[in-house]
């Protein structure tokens, strides 16, 4: 279900055959936390040309509920998307979101976040709301704690999560074209990730994430981890960082052989005026951009980006305009696309180390900051 | 520039020609309030169909304000939508947003609802903010005022509007293509009316707007006032019934002669979760729909109406996600439109009456209210 076709160093581009259809990688997967990508629609995405979307379990467990999603046969048919989706298994939301009540062994009891009720979520029920999205992509449930809890701490829900890990796959609804992935945690400590890396392959899983990064640890921390981190996991299957990043995150990663991504950070940017192009990002929230007549990126081919002048979306902006936030995303995501599919490109040409060389000084080139 | 092309007995199709293309009426304009109609891409706009929409001079006075629209060369190019363009004067949104600060007989000095700074609006003001727009169809700066305030105000304001309408034609800036109408005030009286519109045409004007109604008097007085304001119109000019309405005024007011017709309602409603449909308006905020798997109007040629669920609607709402905006907005625009494309059908095969029977009815066909 994964097949690597071309390889340059560590970097590689891959085909992940999935259920609902096929994904090549390296791959950014836009967020649809709650049954849609903020402010685009599914047309929009189809047009820019995601392959892959991400749902957040936690928040689809909450509303609409697996019941639901059964009767709909899934995520796909009741937000009308038809291609691959991955899925959380709900563990980072818990942490980051929701009232946190007890961890036990089994599983975590919770309060949600939208009315303070109680809910309790396990490997099997994480495996089983998945299943009610019908995803593509499951993810283990693991403990998810911040970057500067301390080692015990990091070691402790390391091992609650190969538990979890092992009790996840148990519990994981086989179909043909989805996939299980395990995730390795550990911390930016390189004696843990190797442990977590080991034990988690013994398990045995049809890809690994890297979890437990883009926490607050920073970018050099970040790519020092995932260089003793990636050694450990196996050629041959997909790889998956969680939760990153920017756009240099992205081309760093790709280049030490990670396959996947998935961020908030293109959509919310969008919804806050921030743009992401091959100049850089660029704040049109700025008052300097009022007048300014010029598109966000004349020469790109997104056709938000190289026909609506800096002027407009500054002025839709400062109008809390809903279009600035459609927009803006539409740009982001389309850049974020447009750099994987640069990064894939020159993989198969052999000559990605030229191509990040080139892409990084035209982040440098234009001063629109 | 306007040419008459069917009739059934007071109703008729129309033909404007303006400066940025062809219009048929009747016709319902989309209000793009700040330069956007909200949480609707032109895209969206031009896949249902419109072919004119409605900026408004107050909005736009105060932002981007002039020197950034003359720049641009008007609001066509600002926010790239290549159809025709109707500005009102600004005189509705200081009476219903602005802080009033004093009428004088030149003009209006107010307070902007934005940042509390101090604009004066005058008939030749409002006449260089709509050629700064570059609108198609620029409306003569009037006096509005409630409804309820008594006759010797109403008729004050409408001899104020008078003198302004003459002001304002005085300044028009005349171009090919583009037409100044000009608004028949009297609230819900049948002598004053009368004397508006004589002075009015007196005046002369490309066409005449019916102003101050749908401002709380009610659909049965506001049709009553059309039964004696129209008859005084010239069947010629184009009739624009200003900020209505409901699809039933709308349907009612087309039997009466009415041409244009402008309102938030479709946009507004379409945020709060209000859908528009042949079935008449489904409060989708409703939890009765959280599981209800039909889509909003199964046999609308609206792509979303016949495709999204009840049930994900429902479920984007309560979520409070931009998409809920997006696509019940695009539901309720593709209503509106689709409703008068059929009440041109039936004035051409003179059979609106009948038409409009049936519309009726299926409004109160199903319970899905």
């Amino acid at each position: 279900m994964f097949k690597i076709t071309a390889k340059d160093r560590y970097a590689r581009c891959g085909q992940l055959d999935l259920a609902h259809g096929m994904v090549e990688t390296p791959v950014f997967m836009p967020v649809g936390t709650q049954g849609t990508v903020k402010a685009i629609s599914v047309d929009t995405l189809k047009k820019i040309g995601f392959n892959i979307i991400l749902g957040n379990t936690y928040h689809l467990y909450l509303r609409p509920g697996t019941e639901i999603l059964y009767k709909f046969g899934g995520l796909n048919n009741f937000m009308k998307w038809d291609r691959p989706i991955l899925t959380d298994s709900g563990g980072f939301q818990i942490m980051s979101l929701s009232k946190l009540m007890k961890i036990e062994e089994g599983g975590v009891r919770f309060q949600s976040h939208i009315d303070g009720k109680e809910f309790y979520l396990s490997p099997d029920i994480s495996m089983k709301v998945q299943d009610s999205i019908g995803s593509d992509i499951h993810m283990v449930l693991d403990q998810c704690i911040e970057f500067d809890k301390g080692m015990s701490n990091i070691r402790e829900a390391m091992n609650l999560s190969l538990k979890w890990a092992e009790m996840s796959k148990k519990c994981f609804v086989k179909k043909k074209g989805r996939m299980l992935f395990g995730i390795v945690q550990g911390g930016t400590d390189q004696h843990l990730r190797e442990q977590s890396a080991i034990k988690t392959i013994d398990i045995g899983f049809d890809g690994y994430a890297i979890g437990g990064l883009a926490v607050g640890e920073g970018h050099e921390l970040m790519l020092k981890t995932l260089d003793f981190t990636i050694p450990n996991l196996p050629d041959e299957r997909p790889r998956y960082l969680m939760g990153v990043g920017t756009p240099e995150d992205l081309v760093e990663s790709v280049k030490r052989g990670v396959d996947m991504f998935d961020c908030v950070m293109p959509t919310r940017a969008g919804r806050h005026g921030l743009a992401y192009t091959k100049f850089g990002t660029i704040n049109l929230r700025n008052a300097k951009f009022s007048d300014d007549m010029m598109p966000v990126d004349e020469e790109s081919d997104c056709p938000i980006a190289s026909v609506y002048s800096r002027s407009y979306l500054h002025h839709l902006i400062k109008s809390k305009e809903i279009l600035a936030a459609m927009l803006i995303s539409e740009i982001n995501l389309h850049y974020y696309n447009s750099l994987m599919i640069d990064l894939r490109f020159a993989i198969r040409e052999n000559r990605l180390d030229l191509k990040i060389q080139e892409i990084k000084k035209n982040w440098r080139s234009v001063d629109v900051l």
